[in-house]
């Protein structure tokens, strides 16, 4: 009977494949230092229909989970080891919300607004982050901007940034146009 | 400024209250040989309205979390220390999945069901429980059985349960009647 | 056109089907002296997407309805016949609520919480209950800890019941190991 | 301790008010030949923020529940003594659908569409609704055009009815304009 | 790559098609000088579990969009053209409010309470309306009465409008019986 | 009495105010040549618990409406003057869905998304947004990297801009750190 598995899921053993695409899995040797494994509904159909879901954050030393939002979650940030500097920006005159959590701290970032993780302590960090659905979605502003064809002319007509800035970063993460 | 007070919590601070009237809080030195300390609204104010809250689950060797069922929240269980045994009875035929979880594992608990925790390894256990709801609500059954002025007779009636075995368990409990 | 057929449903009729598993239906000649004949979204597929249903429910003199939940939606139970004794118990400290009901009484069972109710007049008793989902779903203690394959072990150690107990009532209810 | 009051409810005693404002409560000695008596949240708390609802409808020989919809509900109906003719009008094409119903019989009628009732029998008919709210709000169709100050041009333009019409039901009814 | 024609939808191309069957579509030749041309889901693939949609509402001199309701979404009406008069009838006391709005004025219709537009000025009058969803459906009063083969007796007996009236408007908009 | 009141609201008054901050009301003589008029609940009371809301969205011959996003809402564009070069970038491979839109076009643009207005045409351009909630709120991308005190180092460690380019566009919106 199948049912159980539907239950049940390792996210250590789901470290072997990227679902998100944004670092090598169950490792840090990337980019940003950062590995994420989720069990959102695609890779964990037990949650289908419940929801909540879970990712597991690793960070190396200064490792950085890079400014980002869920279009349909709230998360909420659990520290096992290590110490994170969390922040998220608010939609109320743009303030900006950054604690430093240790072990056993939680900390909540609502729902579309853009936040990050940062590894300010000495050692490797894990955290675990809750959502309020089966699936949060992502959407990770450099990548939003840089990683794909849009235009560097309607990126900087939107952003304000500088064209020579923008084809930098174009360069770095693999965007074109 | 007082707000990011209210996206920030402390699991481990927490730890001096317990919300839940389950145990002493922070310690496992109870009858059930576990510990929970909850951050729902009530303790963590921060989630007021966004969908998601988390509880830290201690059990000592040999602890138990009995058999309860949440009426507002499917819970996602993540354990990171030791072993656990968990178990949920479905609605469909009465039929009870079993299973073991060791660190990095997560179980799903559908909203409504009944479910239980099981330290089975030779140590310590920590897990962490997240919830699709600020409030998840909790009823234990053996609380809710034994636990308060239902009278003995209307347990018998209602639960096939003998009078001698009620009037046991109310002794235990604190219940009357 | 089939389609009027999708609205109207005659529970006497349904009398004749026993989705719930509980009794002999449109009798009440069972161990617990109690049918129950639903109009869920599987008996009544007209109520699929609107967010209500229906339940007819006789009792015998002395007929029980024995302790249980609806995961998915509250109850409101409506008397047209004989004397009914309705109780559950809240999530706030297991306070139990009970009260007894006549012809056109109406009681409220919230969400997810355990409730029961007992024919305790001299007559057969009648009543409905509506309910606040297309599916309700259900989950009865007794069966749920006595008529499946929950190891007495298991049951023993997350209720406080003893062994002895757990094993004449899986005796009583069909329930193994 | 008043908390049990809040979950319990007499629709008989219910009936020495007129929430609706439809007929003399308990009676149906009206120009209608029905009385409606609700337990929606504005009389019945206990229902409040648990999404059900219910009313006791009673119905001379003869007697007609007119046209109306609920803006904020869906209704199932259910049939206790004598014989009732229950129709909606459906949003596809403007088809309606009328079914007979007798004690046992229960019909949905959809959130928002027009639907009506009457007792088609020889004797007193008897029947409650479920509502999937604990407020399910009304508009009867000939009140909301001829039992207020809507000005009779208007509402000639709206509905195609004649002047004349429109003028001799708002003397019937109590309108003016 | 398709996808972007699912964002993207032209009310004026729409208009060669008539979704509602109110008018000849983009043109106000017709028995109430209105022209409704929608973009829900079924025109609009693209707004599918959004929660949003659109219509576009033309109205001659002296054109009307008769009486009528939306049991699924609450309208908000812009008027981007001429002078419309536009009134919803409340379920309070079945109380009348009438606005009279131009040009950047809008006006909220509640969801199931029914509510109608008036071309009020000496201009063709152009307006939006804007949906809570997908798909807000609608029932048409003077449609729903006089439209199908809803009885006369049963109009008659549930509206309190005289046969006579019934069957001159039958005749008019093309119902039978 | 107050209420209609409640129920109708003019955009052009209400270009008097500026809730959005983001330019001269009524007005694009400002940094983006663009300006936005919201009714939203703050300003229209009446769309409160009605799940709709609209916008009015002014753009001068090469105006922008920024990169931005709504946490709480879909929004569905429609152009009344103008031609506009719409685009959003979803989350799926970061793909980038541009359109240019004109007259009685529209495009809808999901929940949460970041997306972005351009007037492409060679006259001013008027368009109305409606959104799936009376408060979509707002968080504008640039305004979150460069117009609180969001530390420089923060911004460039979670979004790879170097300091340089974050330190001149605070200059120009206003930020500090």
């Amino acid at each position: 009977m199948p049912l159980p598995y539907l239950f049940i899921f390792s996210l250590l053993a789901a470290a072997t494949s990227d679902a998100l695409g944004l670092a090598t899995p169950g490792s840090t040797k990337n980019i940003i230092g950062a590995g994420v494994t989720p069990a959102f509904d695609a890779q964990f159909p037990g949650v289908n229909g419940l929801g909540v879901s879970i990712a597991h954050v690793d960070l190396a030393v200064g490792g950085v989970v890079p400014l980002h939002s869920h279009p349909a979650a709230t998360e909420l940030v659990l520290v096992i080891e290590g110490t994170l500097t969390l922040g998220f920006i608010s939609s109320f005159e743009n303030k900006v919300f950054v604690n430093t959590l240790n072990r056993g701290d939680i900390m909540v970032l609502p729902q579309g607004l853009l936040h990050f993780g940062i590894n300010s302590g000495n050692t490797t960090a894990l955290a675990f982050a809750s959502f309020s659905s089966q699936n949060p979605d992502v959407q990770i502003t450099a990548f939003a901007l840089f990683k794909n064809d849009f235009p560097t002319e309607l990126v900087a007509k939107t952003t304000f940034l500088d064209a020579e800035q923008i084809k930098k970063l174009k360069g770095l993460l693999g965007g074109t146009n």
